[in-house]
């Protein structure tokens, strides 16, 4: 059975990794940098040795097509290799490199595709240089008007639209990666979840529904010393009641809705004062839209019910909401029956984070695979994957693409 | 039987609180500014109105003395008339203007004390501008040496001794306000205790203990996506069932044990990402030193348990400890009994703040009498008490002063 060349692909995610590689051992190389630059430039020389024309459109998201049988949309496999400050030599990159080494591995075993093969570089998945997260997938997918892209400031103020002429990636509308008859998306599983089961790869069923929403918890500041614990409206034990209850309303659930309290403040905040403001974030996810509809709710009665026993006001805001996002079934079907064909051992579950995919399932088939994370561990330079586990993705990714592309 | 003259002593505080008078209905009147030596300045013409030589010491403490008929260590009346930033009207003043109309009503009636019955205005018990609070009680008790107090800045960089200089206050350590056969201290209750009795008066037992300590939750940062629930280290989830937890430990301790958890950040302090790091502070108050020490244990471990089931580190180091100060049961009767003879209901309990009287009962027989507070508010520009409870107080004061002074 055709597979990867494992070495050659683990040897371009290290050499990849050399551009804004930090002391730590990790990368710094933010969308649209002098690093960003080295690393597209790069990858285009790669493209190019891998015969494809290497296409820039009006994002910067690059593509090379690998001709089919057929003249027809392609199958796009790809990521992004743009990283977080200090992040790491895997998350985005496998994904790019992945898609690269199917490309070198049908051209070493001379395979005609039915369907056009094609890789694909997002420009600005990470969100740090340039807000929001999966920019230029979304522009794609009709998430962000050009303008919009074009005119986000990083926090010195240079335009987004200026540094991708700058360093010279200001393409052309055509050459964007559409259509496409499927997107295949090769990404380290940045969670616990495989390594926990054991097992190298996963199976993304779709990407969770993510719900935001802010608490405030109005009680009555006070000094510390003279109010009776009954006779207190204390804004902090009721927020932290309520915060101890979201906890138990993810675990109650089932074994995959998750609850985070990321951010809280409380007023005045000094250490002999009764709290009489406290402020929260919750985050719920979870990939069925009832579920997560009905979370919210579960947090509105609790900040009612709190509210009520404690004599203080507690709203609840939903700030963002992000549907659930399942991927096509025969994508799904296709990446797990080549799991099976290379016996190796897989686990499915849904992405508790965001990913261009996300944007791309909107459009057309789209999939992910996911590699086992060492301790769960991203966005950090200690971030790692096994070269085996790598090469088992990369074989995955093959051969989806192979059932897909015919 | 005598009585003070309460429309006189509720002018008195109503003329003083015009110095530093906020737009709000309260008092700015910061230690040693322009507006607490003109403060200063009109307490000084009434104790001279009164018969009173203005006796200033080397900490700015003003005293004056209407001799008894024995040469004999007065017994001093007092509180402060500095205010916190937009303060209120009657926290400290109360107890300086009461003071001054007990001597002013024994002047009205001829009346002759065995030992001479003083009144006393504390700098900086606020502690607002110079920390920390009750500075210069603690200073004549020997809390704090005099090149301390001399040297402590504001945060504008201005210098304590220079600013009593510069408002005319620097006066002579023979002029301290002691020896004293006892300490009475009237003051507004800052709590909610009197309210809820529907009582005008307090006989204070004693200023509670406090334990200060600070927790520090160290758990795992990560993605608030693709963690599940149960393989998560969350520092805020651990954090906020502990903080529940310490509200329960003083609940179900007794009627007047109390903790506050006043200050809490987490870091990264970001809406996705699950927070690695909790810290908090916890803030013990009781009347009884080995029951404080008790909830200290308590503390320490819940903080082994929760860290324990959670797999989290939570470390709790006890940064202050006070130990509680039992007033004089002698002083605390002679309060009691000068409720009863005016025929004032009464409430007994113990302050959970800190007053100048606690330093002062290191050295003296002392004690205080509390008057009601509306709505338990203090530190703020709407506290306020009836002219009726603190003509009651005016009372409280004056025959527990004739007791004590024979």
């Amino acid at each position: 059975m055709i597979q990867i060349d494992g070495n050659r692909l683990n040897a371009s995610l290290q050499e990849l990794a050399r551009i804004g590689a930090t002391p730590g051992g990790g990368v710094t190389r933010l969308t649209l940098s002098d690093e960003d630059k080295a690393a597209r430039d790069l990858l285009a020389r790669w493209m190019t040795a891998a015969g494809l024309e290497v296409r820039i459109d009006d994002f910067g998201n690059m593509s090379g097509i690998r001709p089919g049988t057929e003249d027809a949309p392609p199958v796009y496999l790809g990521s992004h290799i743009d990283t977080v400050v200090r992040g790491g030599r895997y998350d985005g990159a496998l994904g790019v490199m992945g898609g690269l080494e199917v490309i070198r591995t049908l051209n070493d075993h001379n395979v005609q595709t039915r369907l056009p093969v094609s890789i694909v570089n997002w420009t600005n998945e990470e969100g740090v240089r340039f807000e929001p997260a999966t920019l230029c997938s979304g522009a794609i997918a009709g998430a962000f008007t050009r303008d919009y892209v074009y005119g986000i400031r990083d926090r010195h103020g240079y335009v987004f639209r200026e540094e991708l002429e700058r360093i010279g990636y200001l393409g052309d509308e055509s050459n964007r990666p559409l259509p496409a008859s499927a997107y295949l998306e090769l990404h380290i599983e940045q969670g616990p979840v495989l390594e926990a089961a054991g097992k190298p790869v996963g199976v993304v069923g779709g990407i969770v529904g993510i719900i935001w929403s802010e608490v405030v918890v109005t009680g009555q500041s006070d000094h510390a010393g003279p109010s009776p614990m009954p006779l207190r409206k204390d804004a902090l034990m009721a927020a932290s009641t309520m915060i101890a209850s979201i906890e138990k309303l993810a675990l109650d659930r089932d074994d995959v809705a998750v609850a985070t309290v990321g951010r809280i403040r409380v007023e005045p905040d000094t250490i002999n004062t009764i709290p009489g403001k406290a402020v929260f974030s919750v985050d719920f996810r979870h990939p069925d839209g009832e579920t997560i509809e009905a979370l919210s709710t579960d947090l509105n009665r609790l900040g009612e019910s709190i509210g009520r026993a404690r004599g203080v006001d507690i709203t609840v805001e939903r700030i963002w909401t992000s549907t659930p996002t399942p991927f096509d079934p025969t994508v799904v079907d296709a990446i797990r029956i080549a799991c099976q064909r290379l016996d190796l051992p897989y686990e499915e579950f849904w992405s508790g984070a965001g990913h261009d995919a996300k944007h791309l399932a909107d459009l057309v088939p789209s999939g992910m695979i996911f590699v086992r994370s060492e301790a769960g561990v991203s966005h950090a330079e200690i971030e790692h994957s096994t070269s085996e586990d790598i090469t088992a993705g990369g074989n995955v990714l093959l051969h989806t693409a192979l059932q897909l592309a015919g």
